[in-house]
């Protein structure tokens, strides 16, 4: 399983703070907990906080002093992934995201090719989010032939079906269960396949159970990454616990700590 | 999603002495408890304790008693199917079970169809229990259609791939995954699909987690059914939520309570 650690992300006061005054403490906070914890990219957004490209190239550069992981350089704008790119020193680098938009394609795809970057597509288009299981097919098949024409290799393509609020939008729920399991059949070896997952648990009375829930359910049907918050203990204990399910991890009694310990370094 | 309660059954020492007594006292305690705690079926079951079918009669009918629920009339020897069927009242009851053994199913099937009741064919032959994904397809196919040849219809028809315990055959653990969702295809409606659900965490130290998650990665591939324990409410609080995800229950942020009355009559 892939685990993208979403914390260092300018949604959260702390990460916008230390964005406005360049203070490193709360990025290099995050950047050890997640790495820690198991994670194995950390995305890094500057969001609505900040419209400079600089920005992002602190971001990276200061959550590459603080740990060795791989980074998730994650914005919907094409100059602020550049930025991102060109401060990687090196290590592995997810570009976060392109859309099935061609106009974004033709844009973001050259940057992975020179970056030697995976590359996260999102299963949105010029209009919008996908309200059915074929749009999110068609998207995502459409970021998936453009990557591959392009010479990008489908284990470094990632596919995102967009998960929805489960308290607004439930019925597109089922929905991406069957978008995920149709990226599988795309290609041998498929596609790396990942949703936002925080986003399903949005305002919900039950969200650590909802959240969980639908992570181990989409892992049954061929999820294998996930941006989320990898702090989480209970979230991780599920992971492990699927993948044992899957037969991907081998039983022990001990088998959380030892999947902590293999994704983490630490128990 | 049908919930068999696993509960009334002669491997437990309360049921085996209330057997062996015919004092009814924990029979009806656990009829009660399971049905208010949801059960849409008590499994009835005399196990190793009797070779009297005599015996399943009288549970059969200590049970009727105490609730109105469905019974699940559970042996593997044929005479004490046939006493616990004769001893039902009229109300729903499902015959577990049968497996794809042709001398089994000839002697069987009569029984379902002489009764009306619902039908658990194992995906067991002569050869004993499967350790592949092949021979559950095979054995379930082959109870499927000799079934509904004897005129029962997929929808009173319940195929279990056989789930074996994590800790000692982990590799079968997939192969029920990917025989749950093989079942879905036989037909059109679909057959119901269960497992007895607790074999899975058997000697674990996660006993727990791990009957749940597996119970909600089945659910994400077609599981409709299982023999469990349904007065444990974090499984009843995660077979809500899998259905909340399948959107087969209405999203409000007391969905767990909401299921529970509808399940149980109580909260």
């Amino acid at each position: 399983m892939i685990l993208i650690g979403e914390r260092i992300n300018a949604g959260f006061k702390d990460i916008a703070n230390a964005i406005r005054t360049k203070d490193p403490t709360a990025v290099e906070k995050w950047a050890v907990a997640q790495a820690e914890a198991g994670a194995t990219y950390l995305d890094v957004n500057i969001g609505a906080a900040s419209r400079d490209p600089a920005d992002m190239a602190w971001l990276v550069e200061t959550v590459q002093k603080a740990v060795p992981t791989k980074i998730s350089v994650d914005s919907t704008k094409i100059e602020a992934i550049e930025a991102g790119l060109d401060a990687i020193d090196g290590r592995g680098v997810l570009v976060n995201s392109t859309t099935a938009d061609p106009g974004k394609l033709e844009k973001i795809i050259p940057l992975a090719v020179k970056h030697e970057a995976m590359l996260l597509g999102l299963a949105m288009d010029e209009r919008g989010s996908p309200q059915n299981v074929e749009r999110r097919v068609e998207n995502g098949a459409m970021v998936f032939m453009a990557a591959t024409e392009a010479g990008i290799p489908p284990e470094r393509i990632v596919l995102d079906p967009i998960l929805m609020p489960i308290k607004f939008m439930q019925e597109q729920v089922p929905n991406v269960l069957e978008a995920i399991e149709q990226y599988t059949h795309l290609s041998d070896p498929p596609p790396h396949i990942s949703v936002g997952l925080s986003n399903i648990g949005s305002k919900t009375a039950e969200r650590g159970r909802i959240v969980r829930t639908f992570l181990v359910m989409a892992m049954a049907r061929g999820l294998d990454a996930a941006i989320l918050d990898v702090c989480d203990e209970e979230t991780i204990a599920a992971v492990a616990t699927a993948e044992l399910m899957l037969n991907q991890e081998i039983y022990s009694d001990s088998y959380i700590r030892a999947f902590r310990i293999k994704a983490g370094g630490s128990a």
